[in-house]
């Protein structure tokens, strides 16, 4: 089991939605108001709140009210955490795979030098 | 928008449960059948292949019935895209952080040397 699954499991579900992921997209490239994150989408203000707490929830993104205007900005922290559970697991099987092509490489030299049956 | 909103919704989808996730942990160490991967977890068998399905449909897992028995094997490709849409967006503000550094140092550079007002 994973050390933090809770953790994970929000930061996997915050990403499994494309508007969550076209809001996290329009702030790879800086700081942005509410109204701003909603205006690529073809949804409610509400709706766009809505995901932002998820988002918000997940760790991906913190956002902070100055005024009358909240601004949100991306945590790549936590987008480091869910790329690097992917990055350990896709890790291990290619480490997999390449014991088992050395493992078969192997066999065939020793079948090549007569020292199989 | 990214290129294929509706298979990045599965595929995150599927990682954001536990259990699948520790399915996916087993398969990262070899093929497995269907028992195999239910054996660490609290749960029944239909549970289990109900999770299975959802791995199947976000392409994260492939399984082939021989005889009796399923075995199930992991597929990287669908991992390395995950890995893949969340590293572009974390490289992506990791370089506008670096740029905003850039303009910051030299914005104190030309206060020192008396360039700014």
């Amino acid at each position: 089991m994973s050390p933090q699954p809770a953790s994970l499991d929000r930061l996997f579900h915050a990403l499994a939605d494309p508007a969550r992921r076209t809001m996290l997209e329009r702030l790879t490239g800086g700081p942005a108001s509410v109204s701003e994150l909603a205006q690529p989408l073809a949804m409610s203000l509400p709706a766009v709140v809505q995901h932002l707490a998820v988002l918000e929830a997940s760790g991906l993104v913190r956002s902070q009210k100055v005024g009358r205007v909240r601004t949100c900005q991306i945590e790549a922290g936590s987008l480091q955490r869910a790329e690097q559970w992917i990055n350990e697991r896709r890790t291990q099987w290619e480490r997999r795979l390449d014991r088992l092509g050395d493992y078969l490489a192997q066999q065939l030299k020793d079948e090549k030098e007569g020292k199989l049956p």
